[in-house]
């Protein structure tokens, strides 16, 4: 494999696209959909859409199947910045649009730490 | 809304993140699940695998749900370069796989053109 990322493209099609892990595990093992990301995610995409955010050259807010980072679930991602989220409630799903989709500054608090994968 | 956007981390956790839309409608209305978009995700993630690419620092095949660009369907993207592909077969899917998230180099021929949206 290449050991350098290429640079995003200058205009990606969308400025930020939000993935929503909303993976659903029934085999007892942990898994984002235990923690509410389905609602997260609704109000997540309402949000966006009532600010005005979503479209091309905006903000899309996405589904997703397990992003294998399940030991920091619930977990979001924000591309093309790579900026990686967990969140407990609808409250820091709001400071995310606010803060980092509306207002470009990620939500420092809010960033999986690292090291966190499956 | 910012109208910049924040640069990627440095040292992003999967140095390629691959979501292909794997949306199916039942309306009538074209998806990418109409285009063997699930066997071309299945086929990616064993490509992946059996290349040594996959896991963090590396590449992530991921399954997502619509991406909203149908027009150019079925679609995928790769982020954090934010580069969009359609492909129509897995010999597609195979040059994606081993000039891109192996070897760095974009797909030019399988790139979605700009302007295509839902």
């Amino acid at each position: 494999m290449s050991t350098s990322t290429t640079p995003p493209a200058p205009s990606p099609y969308y400025q930020r696209h939000v993935f929503f892990c909303l993976n659903q595990r029934d085999n007892g093992e942990r898994s984002c959909g235990d923690f509410n990301a389905q609602a997260a995610f609704d109000h997540c995409k309402k949000r966006v859409k009532a600010e005005g955010l979503a479209g091309a050259g905006k903000v899309r807010v996405n589904k997703a199947g397990c992003l294998d980072r399940c030991a920091a679930g619930p977990v979001a991602v924000v591309y093309p910045e790579a900026v990686w989220y967990t969140y407990l409630d609808l409250t820091d799903i709001d400071e995310i649009v606010e803060s980092h989709l509306k207002g470009g500054q990620p939500v420092e608090r809010l960033r999986v730490p690292p090291h966190l994968g499956r």
